[in-house]
């Protein structure tokens, strides 16, 4: 599991004072990227020209997280197939005893043209590692 | 049903060159909106202290959006009880032959300590119209 | 002078109960490519691979606005060289008797390797019609 | 002065392949929640019901960011009256030679009915203990 930290600023609530829905899948998106790694990302994407593409995202809001809280998104990840990961990925405020959200993200790897590919070796990688750290 | 009309800008977009995955549950919400109507929405959080949260997510991805584009959010609701509130919200492309993008989203209602309340009326009425719209 | 419209929905606030104020750089970005043409803006992109970036952006708030509220960007725009355009933008709650939000925003365009470009063709002609409409 | 750290995700970007220029607002904001600190910035809002309003940004781009840097919003604020702060906020790359955007930012603090209040203590405070680490 690989643990993301996540401020919760401003910018992240709505006038209801809770967190806005939508962001949830940005604050699951940035746990990912550290997951794979950011270096990693730039350079499949500048030199190998390949990018993620969210096929599948499942949302469960089970309680609301409010300004100023400092909330973790635990992230495991498993390879379905060559072509597929599913990230299971729930947010939780530090300290707490539930998850606030849960989510299940499903992805795939494309090049510049949109095209399918499989997924790159430091990707499997990654997603091998964290899940050998997890069960070791 | 109902068609909300969405324009894609620069702000909608990310450097892979699509609409960023978080932002379609936006433009969902948008339609909702309007769906119930915004004034309504207004008065109820200002008169009646009572709010939507969204309890459930899923989207599926199948095209990307792209700068530029005009999309359609096309939206039908029904009641599943008197708590819960149930929107199929598709995207599509003017003009397109399938959704670019298929969602699901549940929602609740609750007053401003978050306690579930029933759907109030306005809200009942207005996907009740839009049912009897569709099916008439 | 361009207005362009914009709904306040749920996503456009923050806890405090008004409008995030970056917010209103997203609106008055939208009003911008409302004057210049979404069209032609995809067609530089696509075709001349020429974009816009800001290079200056002030902005003065003098009043919130809210979620449910109507508003309206007020554009007028005008080149002060061959290189850069000088928009003012004003956001207006409809029927309000003075602005929301006074913005003054300075835009040069440049090509996909981020080096500066004249102003092209079709944003002179839109900038040019729009000054003489206002003034005419 | 204080440094807040900020890193390039996908949400971040648009399709010129860049940081979008508002977000930049967002992590300046950031920045000003760490340096006064946010549980007491929750606290002030929660018990005394003061928050934050900008009452002026101004914003110059001298060169973008992109997805994957790891950026420095570097921040001094200083007391104008008892009524007002203004903060210099430049946004770095990590290890660049100058900075990608200069930002000055004014703030006041307002009521939950909108009405201008003094700079609370827990505010003087921080920004002047901010101001004797930086000339002490």
């Amino acid at each position: 599991m690989q643990v993301h930290h996540v401020r919760i600023y401003y910018e992240d609530t709505d006038f209801s004072g809770s967190v806005y829905h939508a962001n949830y899948l940005r604050y699951m998106e940035r746990g990912r990227e550290h997951l794979i790694g950011c270096d990693e990302l730039r350079r499949l994407w500048d030199e190998d020209g390949v990018g993620f593409v969210v096929y599948k995202a499942e949302l469960t809001y089970k309680e609301p997280a409010r300004f100023g809280d400092a909330l973790e998104v635990r992230t495991t990840a498993e390879r379905t197939s060559d072509w597929r990961a599913v990230f299971r990925q729930d947010v939780w405020r530090a300290g707490g005893s539930q998850p606030l959200v849960e989510g299940r993200i499903e992805l795939v790897t494309v090049d510049k043209a949109g095209k399918l590919v499989r997924l790159p070796e430091g990707v499997r990688t990654a997603i091998d590692a964290q899940v050998a750290s997890r069960t070791g």
